[in-house]
């Protein structure tokens, strides 16, 4: 099954696990809307201000699952960071004409709140 | 395509979300391999420690999107629970003969550790 969603969604997730953001920024929607752990985020220009400092932390990552559909993709991936070694993602994006346009991510925070608060206070 | 995979894990889901937790169980391999935020857990009785007290503080779910092939899946959903009114999951997990083998499930444990920490601070 061929899947312009999950195409999109690869496009994007390879650019910006591959640490070209800007690249990965040609595949999000002006508009889109995205539901992230800290709320909603509305627009690329808030949609980069959450998703680029990510990116700069980033020393690696395995993508663990991948599925989609004409319209929406779910993607499953580990990441590792500067401060989280392990920090796993889940998206699920809405794709229109080869943008996302809806992005919901599902992350913990917890030990990225762990890591700032021992940084703090060290 | 039917997916064997996906049909276990929208049975496990559809019965731990409508509160039937022992039926969910029976979609659990007794050597499950589950790699939850908190840390890897190993074997049935571990996943139902786990999973057990999170059905019962669960109000209400709404799936969000499920793929499956032959023997993996992905799902994302939303939850209702009492300390927090909106704690969004996703899984990956892996069937073999009709159980899951292997899960791996994102969510943000932040708001939990704040509604706990507010709970004890109260």
């Amino acid at each position: 099954m061929t899947s312009p969603a999950l195409d999109a969604a690869l496009s994007y997730h390879r650019a910006w696990t591959g640490k070209d953001f800007e690249t990965a920024m040609t595949y999000v929607a002006d508009d889109i809307v995205c539901h992230a752990p800290s709320g909603r985020l509305d627009g690329a220009e808030a949609f980069r201000g959450f998703m680029g400092p990510f990116t700069r932390i980033l020393t690696g990552s395995t993508l663990l699952a991948a599925f989609g559909d004409e319209t929406t993709a779910l993607l499953m991936y580990d990441t590792a960071t500067l401060p989280v070694a392990s920090a796993p993602g889940a998206e699920l994006v809405t794709v229109r004409e080869g943008k996302i346009v809806e992005m919901r991510i599902v992350f913990d925070r917890a030990p990225f709140d762990a890591a700032r608060e021992a940084a703090a206070g060290s």
